[in-house]
C-alpha cells in the first residue's frame, strides 16, 4: 500500500459546501487516516462529470468521492470513475419524500443560493453591523445589537462576531476591555447600559501571551504579567456584574459561536 | 392535517453545524414544504437526550429530526421520541470504516473543534487580514493577499472577503472603485502592481440602486444614473485590464466565494 495520503474528493454541482461540511465531519471520525482533500464545485454537466471521472481514473490511489449531485445523468457519468462513491443525499431523500408527500426538486443549487431575499439581506446586514461596530466602534449603535461581546485584546471577539453574523445572521458588536476599565467598581461607561446583552470571552493567560507575541513580540502588552493581569481583571469584572462568559482556549470560532448562541438564548436567523 | 409548519430539529452532541448544513440542503430539495427549524446543539448526555425526547413528544405535529450524535446510548435515548429520525452519519460510517480499515472514533466534537492549531490559526489570521485590509485600508499589505476584490461601493466586496477568510482561510483584501478611478486609462495606482491578484465584482445597476437606497436614501450616490455609470465604468475597467469579474446579482456570498475560488484558481486552506 502506498504511503501517499488517500485522495478524497468533495464533488458538487453547485458550491460544494454541503459536501465539504459533511465530508469533513465524516473524515473527523477517522482521525488516524491520512487524507488529501480536493473540492470540485460546479460539476453540472455530463462533460464536466466525464472530465472529472477521467481525472479520478488516472490517480495512483483509488479515491473516496463524497458527492451531492442532483441530476441523475451527471451522477451516473461521475460514478463511472473508480473509487468509493458516497452520495450524501441518496439515503435521505426517499424517507423525506415519503414523510413530506412530495418528490424532491431537481433544481440545482437550491441549498446555498438566495432563497429568501429578506432573510439573506438580514444576514448581510448583520455582517455590515459587525464590521461597523468592531472593536468598540460606533457604540451608539449597540442598541441594535443582539449581543455585545466583551473581552481583552486578542481574545477572539472579532472573528466570533463575524461568524455569528455570517452563519446565523446575529447582530453582534464587540467592545475591548483595556486598562481604564480595570480596578473600577462599575462596568465601562460605554457599555454599562447594555449589561443584559453583554457576553464575555476569556482565555488562558499563556495562550493569550502566545497570541499577543505573534502580533507585537517582546512588548509589555505581550508579557506574561500583563496577560495574567488582564485576564484575571476581566473575569473579575464579568463575575461582579453577572456577565456570562466563555473560556475560548482550545475552542474554535464555530464552537464559541454555538456556545454563545446557546448560553445567551439567541435565535438563529436562517 | 394542521396548517402549522412542520417542526424540523437539527440535533447534535456538539455545535450542530453539520446537521444544520446537510439538513438545510435536504430541505431545499422540498421547497414547497413549510417547515420551522430549531437547532439543539450539545445534546451530549442521556439527561439532555431524555429532556429533548420529552419535548419532541409534546409537539402538536410529529417532527423530523436530523441528528449527528456519536454516543450510541445518547442516540438511543433520543430515538425514543416520536417523529422521523434521520441519522446523518449512520449510512456512511460502515462503508468508510471498511475502506479505511479502521473503526470510527467515538470522540464527540471531532469535526468543528481545533484539530490542527497551525491551520486554524491561519484561518483566524486570514479573518484579521480581511478586517485590516477592508475597503482599501492598508494597501501596503496587499502583497500578502491571495486575492484583491475590486468593485464599486455596495457591490458586496467585504462579506465576500470575510467569507473567503472564515470558511477557506484565504487572505482576501478589497479595494473600492470610486470616481477618481473612472475615465482613466490605467488601473488605480494603489492596485496597479497587483493586477494578477485582482478579481472584480459587478451587479445589475437596479439592484445596486436598491442596496444604496437602503443605506443613503434619496442621495445622488443612490440614484439610477449614478449606479448605471459606476457599474458600466467598472466593467469597462475590468475588461480593459483583463481582470476576471463576476456578476453577483441574485448570487449568495457562499456562491460568490465558490466562484471566485474556482475562477481565480485559489486553494482552500482547510
Amino acid at each position: 500500500m502506498s504511503d501517499a495520503p488517500l485522495p478524497v474528493f468533495f464533488v458538487s454541482d453547485h458550491t460544494g459546501l454541503t459536501a465539504e461540511v459533511l465530508g469533513h465531519s465524516l473524515l473527523a471520525r477517522f482521525e488516524s487516516v491520512a487524507v488529501s482533500t480536493t473540492t470540485r464545485p460546479f460539476v453540472d454537466s455530463l462533460e464536466r462529470a466525464d472530465a472529472l471521472a477521467s481525472e479520478l481514473a488516472a490517480l495512483e490511489r483509488s479515491p473516496v468521492i463524497f458527492s451531492t449531485i442532483t441530476d441523475p445523468a451527471v451522477r451516473a457519468h461521475l460514478s463511472a470513475a473508480p473509487g468509493l462513491h458516497i452520495d450524501l443525499f441518496a439515503p435521505f431523500l426517499p424517507p423525506l419524500a415519503e414523510a413530506f408527500g412530495h418528490q424532491p426538486t431537481t433544481r440545482v443549487g437550491a441549498a446555498h443560493g438566495i432563497r429568501d431575499l429578506a432573510r439573506y439581506q438580514a444576514r448581510i446586514d448583520a455582517v455590515e453591523f459587525s464590521l461597523a461596530t468592531d472593536d468598540g466602534s460606533n457604540v451608539r449603535r449597540y442598541g441594535q445589537a443582539e449581543v455585545v461581546m466583551v473581552g481583552v485584546s486578542r481574545v477572539g471577539k472579532s472573528p466570533t462576531c463575524l461568524y455569528l453574523a455570517m452563519q446565523y445572521g446575529v447582530r453582534a458588536a464587540n467592545f475591548p476591555l483595556a486598562d481604564d476599565d480595570f480596578g473600577q467598581d462599575g462596568l465601562p461607561g460605554a457599555i454599562a447600559e447594555y449589561r443584559p446583552k453583554l457576553f464575555g470571552l476569556t482565555i488562558h493567560p499563556g495562550r493569550l501571551r502566545e497570541l499577543r507575541q505573534r502580533r507585537r513580540p517582546g512588548t509589555t502588552y505581550a508579557s506574561a504579567e500583563r496577560c495574567e493581569y488582564e485576564v484575571s481583571q476581566s473575569e473579575r469584572l464579568f463575575r461582579r456584574h453577572g456577565v456570562p462568559f466563555q473560556d475560548v482556549t482550545n475552542v474554535s470560532v464555530e464552537e464559541v459561536a454555538a456556545l454563545v448562541l446557546q448560553r445567551a438564548g439567541l435565535e438563529r436567523h436562517r
